[in-house]
């Protein structure tokens, strides 16, 4: 025990500091007696899986001091916001980021009170906690995080613990597998500490209560090579815990120089709460789920709670601890890192620090030539596929490109000229595309790819993750927890800007030909919608040259989620690289050659978004100028949706002038929509021609069928839109109501024709802008 | 091989049916050479998982004849639709559903035209499929429906085909330790057959890859008795997989008598694409990714590929398998199980068809007395507590309460008055409410929580999941997928009705005192809001009477999602329980009591949509009444939010006389919301007076602080909304500007106080309505 003096002193100090925060607005070093205004009046935190944090911490400072050892620190039970804060202001971190909380009793008065207080710190592990870049607040995504700063980071390891709480959920079952697509040679090392402390809200845990074989077996059969540190008795567990990380970091070097081939991990039991009180009313609280979170309550009407906080404030000896200014005394410090090697000022985990920009190569080069508007036909993902593929071989060491193995199916094959797929497990010789060090991450699971890609872009990379649309929604909580951490992080000065989260949905709803219902779900568009607009951007360009030059975009933005829908499937090639750059610039405006309203006022507009409702509002336009050749029609194509907003309400948004401009006031809109219909009235709704807006988009019809079955089935066709416009432009006459019923009736002949042949009619499949 | 004769050639048969499925127009059993035309112009469909799904099922067939063995089967790769087709069409069930697909030739020839053709059946395992409960085409959740199958359902046994690539989602991933939620006793058991035939779309798969020895530890560590049957061979193949099944069997039993603790499962590896083309275009094909949809393309335009399918599909002898007419012939069929135990026709696959309706003890016995409405406090939930209690008594066998270790935390604490957690593995002294037989299913995974759900619904029983509500984004997906296989399944006659998903979300945005910003996310309104009206339901009851009629309506019903939202904190008393079931059948209502426009046109509109912006509404409506008394303002409660949309967009629609009665078309609207404040708009949009709806919500804004706090942070608190009033009311002259200006002062000062004591104000943090 006497060797491991130092971490003991800091481990009870960092309990000490956790105790603290959860309960005191004054007196923070008990220099008296606590009075009950001493006590904070909600107390509100999480002890229980604090003191095991705080374990893990101080003996990791030790290692980070002997090897010289750059080190981050993940913090799965992110409840235990108390831990990371302590741990940051020991380090003198916290006060070189908020300087009002000195390294005193004062400061550490503040710290105390600010904490889960109003106008404080939230209670978890948090972006305004330096040193993390996991909010542990949903549970299940630390390992995928770790795993994500790991890579490409060849010097670094990451310490993850994971709850066993945490370790239920689905998202960290599957993590455990991403060391199949780590290099020892190219990437950092990941150490998983699994901390079994029994118990979660109210319950057991699974893996504290099966059999410790199995459990063994399970971290055997995931690929680890397991260390069991079990115990409650500090002078036991400090020379345990030392030991097995002595061995385990000799372990990860052995990985490292490539003479072992599994990464080791700690199985780690310790009570739940341990160290705080063993009883509370006559039931057992240290070591069961009642330490969970506040484990003495009313603490300022129960002189006996309180003086039993006393005595297990005092049980950490804090006059050995800290000076009587409050300052932490050497022994403490002892195995305290210096500057960045501190785990909390690890410049790793504000990744903004360390952030290169992209060399990015001009997307104009990919450009598709386009003679005339909308008589080609492009597969616009893969012409992207080609200028990832550039961005890939410039950036060989930041930039990585997730997926759900959908790279190829949503035709991004080009970036395999010049990388692999990451995999360090067993090929064989039929395998294509497969490496160790692949920049393509692919695993059949959403969330690892949406996990792994976090943890690379808050350590300060880049990358895209390609995704069917219908399964991004797999990932809807994931990106609502990311985009929270990126709206904080804003407002937090020291948190530099990282690159934006870049999202390429393709195979979207209206080309699922052969999958049907279960893919066809447009909704995630609206899951962005509802995060801050500081943070959510949302691109739908209709072609290959407008994919670009969005995709440049993204690539070089900072801080946004960037939503990119783009179809894989040949589109019409609507504008050249120019028009292109100038139209995503704008995010929306009129394609003139394809309207009738000459400058002038039109009698309906057409308004668009996505790859084929544009092509369906083209051929109503078509349609429109070849049988009501006087009607005035305005065709708008809009590309960054958030345009449609009040500038008020969105940085992008338009005014009203502008909208009303382009839109006009009066004349009915017929909105062709990519995904959902209200989706557009969400968006629109303050706009002075709102209730001229009628929607047409994805009503929750589909099945497998041809591409014009489904855009009939939805009402999103041609025909209907022609129908559309006449049902809303008055005065139109016969002929009008004569093109109608022939609508109407090349509807029917389109279903039976492809009833009867399986496919759609000639005339449609191969449609192109006739003029 | 000749002891299975009758085993390979019903796995033949259903083979020829597969590949016929994908191919073939016409000639469906190959009595003429293949013409181009006999091929289908699009081939859509998935085959490298289907021989292996073919092989399983033959085998089990045997084992149901032979051991007259009650037996569903999960389709896990559900992308092989074409063989849950196949052998619903052998058992005769498809015939006895669909009447004209005959048991014969011409029955044939209509089965494989329909395939994945416009018009016809999906290209997945889905509603539409005799004998499934679960839809492939999202991956990750088979093994939870099959727990879900099996809970409660003692003779059953559910065979689960795991894909390799589903293995690698993290619901799949942690569904494997479902094994400690089963009761040998009580609940069936569940045979996880994981299939690695090695490839996903364009990629080996993890668990194919891993050492045999690291993949059996990690079944043993999940807690099953692996048995491995491994082979391409279908001579060596048949015997291997009957003695293993023969073998799995026998120590399912021994599980279900108690004389074994583990369920065994089979890890299955065969080639992908067993039995099709080798070789195409002189590229290996079987055994590789190459074989995951279809093998051979270009068929009708291909002569060589026409001849290799023929001789493909010749390979199967179809000669031995159908007689002159088509029907399969005797020996085919020797195996097939009779009537319901077909795992076609199981009813447990159609579990409408065992529903029973739930005894429901009456809500009114658990009212709260209320004399006086928003003068007292209850906690919503904790009553709901009381009658799930009821309800799991008087239901014992096929009511089930699923949640993520929230039962407790969200004050349901009453139903372990009765029962226990489900929990059948290790227990200590220190243990409360946990037992092999509970009825309540908690564990750290929403995944599994929904999932069982659905298994257990789909298979006739009822129940109830109960989840924060920020955290129920985390199966956005999940709850898309069911909603589709309900809208699909409503339009499938003989498909009957089960009973509803009932989510009860709790501890929400309003009230996450201690978890702070990343537990603050009511966007579950708006997936839900997307799907399709036939489905969805969602009622935001402001009180305990209220949640309890809701609650009563909700167990009733069928064929729904149900989405309650309703706080644990304690909220006004505003109804008596006559009242309270008269609020909710109407759907939404004025109150009278908060009123001043005695019935007469009101001046302004306060509508309000859950607990804790109606107790702000009433808050503000009573400062009005104070300050400004001449103002007639009308209060309005909105239970059963679909009421706002018009009656053509939603069953529960308003007509726009009684939306304009209510609302009026001219007065200004402050619409107080639960949720985003978009979600509002996007409901009314259509409506008279749309332009003068302003709605407060959440926007986003939130941390660890007081409620009040929250709420000011957010706009929608009482103060805020008197300045709304007076900002769109006309006017309202000095008295109001003064009383403005005093508003904004109550919040500073609020505000101040807040962040001064850690608490809200005393007057606010008690308010009851003052007359």
């Amino acid at each position: 025990m006497d060797a491991f003096a130092h971490v003991d002193a800091y481990w009870r100090a960092a309990n000490y500091l956790s105790v603290g925060q959860i309960y005191l607005l004054g007196n923070p070093l008990l220099s008296e007696p606590l009075r009950p205004e001493d006590i904070k009046p909600r107390l509100l935190g999480h002890w229980g899986t604090t003191p095991g944090l705080n374990f893990c911490f101080a003996h990791l400072n030790r290692i980070i001091t002997e090897r010289d050892q750059d080190m981050i620190y993940i913090v799965g039970p992110g409840h235990g916001g108390p831990a990371a804060v302590a741990h940051a202001w020991l380090e003198g971190t916290y006060t070189e980021k908020y300087p009002h909380i000195r390294q005193d009793a004062e400061g550490m008065r503040r710290l105390f009170r600010q904490f889960s207080f109003p106008g404080g710190i939230p209670s978890h592990v948090a972006p305004e906690v330096p040193g993390s870049i996991n909010e542990g607040g949903e549970l299940g995504y630390s390992l995928a995080h770790a795993f994500g700063a790991a890579f490409d980071n060849p010097d670094l390891v990451v310490a993850c613990v994971v709850g066993d709480g945490e370790a239920e959920t689905g998202p960290l079952a599957a993590s455990w597998h991403s060391n199949k697509f780590l290099n020892h040679a190219r990437d950092g090392a990941v150490l998983p500490i699994l901390h079994l402390n029994g118990y979660k809200i109210a319950n057991p845990t699974i893996l504290s209560r099966i059999p410790e074989e199995e459990l063994v077996k399970l971290m055997e059969g995931y690929g680890y090579r397991p260390h069991v540190v079990a115990g409650d008795d500090p002078a036991a567990m400090h020379p345990l815990m030392a030991e097995t990380l002595d061995r385990v970091f000799d372990e990860i070097a052995e990985y490292k120089e490539g003479r072992a081939t599994r990464l080791p991990m700690i199985i780690l039991r310790t009570p739940k709460g341990w160290t705080g009180p063993r009883e509370v009313d006559g039931l057992q609280v240290e070591g069961t789920w009642r330490s969970h979170q506040v484990p003495l309550t009313g603490v300022r009407d129960n002189p006996e709670h309180l003086r039993a906080l006393e005595e297990w404030m005092r049980s950490y000896r804090p006059g050995e601890l800290f000076d009587a200014d409050g300052r932490p005394v050497p022994e403490v410090l002892e195995t305290v890192p210096a500057g960045p090697l501190r785990m909390s000022a690890n410049p790793h985990a504000n990744g903004g620090e360390l952030l290169r920009p992209l060399a990015l190569p001009d997307f104009r080069d990919h450009a598709v030539a386009v003679k005339s508007p909308a008589t080609q036909l492009t597969e616009p993902t893969r012409v992207l596929g080609g200028l990832l593929r550039d961005v890939i071989a410039a950036n060989p060491d930041d930039f990585r490109l997730m997926g759900p193995d959908e790279t190829a199916s949503n035709r991004l094959s080009a970036v395999f000229e010049v990388t692999d797929r990451a995999w360090d497990t067993r090929t064989l010789g039929t395998d294509e595309n497969l490496g160790p060090d692949g920049r393509v991450m692919e695993v059949l699971s959403e969330h690892l790819c949406q996990g792994w890609l976090e943890g690379y872009l808050l350590t300060g990379r880049h990358g895209l993750f390609n995704c069917y649309e219908a399964f991004i929604h797999i990932v809807d909580s994931m990106f609502n927890q990311h985009a929270k951490w990126l709206e904080s992080s804003q407002k937090i000065p020291w948190r530099r800007p990282v690159a934006s989260l870049n999202y390429l949905l393709s195979s979207h709803v209206w080309r699922q030909d052969h999958n049907g219902f279960s893919h066809q779900d447009p909704g995630f568009l609206d899951v962005v919608m509802n995060k801050k607009s500081s943070v959510v951007r949302i691109y739908l360009p209709p072609d290959a040259n407008t994919l670009l030059s969005v995709a440049d975009h993204c690539l070089r933005s900072r801080d946004y989620v960037n939503l990119v829908v783009a179809g894989k499937q040949p589109v019409l090639d609507l504008f050249t690289m120019e028009e292109a750059v100038a139209h995503c610039t704008r995010g929306l405006g009129i394609l003139e050659w394809a309207s009738t309203d000459d400058g002038s006022e039109p009698d309906v507009v057409l308004a668009c978004a996505g790859d084929v409702p544009t092509l369906e509002t083209l051929a109503a336009a078509a349609l429109l100028r070849e049988h009501l050749p006087e009607l005035r029609v305005r065709v708008i194509n809009v590309v960054d949706l958030m345009r449609l907003q009040p500038e008020s309400e969105h940085p992008h948004g338009m005014s009203d002038t502008e909208f009303d401009t382009l839109f006009t006031t009066d004349r009915p809109i017929i909105f062709n929509f990519h995904g959902y219909p209200l989706s557009i009235h969400r968006l629109t709704y303050r706009r002075n021609g709102h209730d001229n807006i009628h929607v047409r988009g994805y009503k929750e019809e589909g099945t497998t069928t041809t591409p014009f079955d489904m855009a009939m089935l939805n009402d999103i066709d041609r025909y209907h839109l022609v129908m559309d416009v006449i049902d809303r432009v008055p005065g139109l006459g016969a002929t009008a109501a004569h093109l109608r019923q022939r609508m109407a009736d090349e509807r029917l002949r389109a279903r039976a024709h492809t009833r009867e042949y399986g496919e759609d009619p000639a005339g449609i499949r191969d449609w192109i802008w006739p003029y």
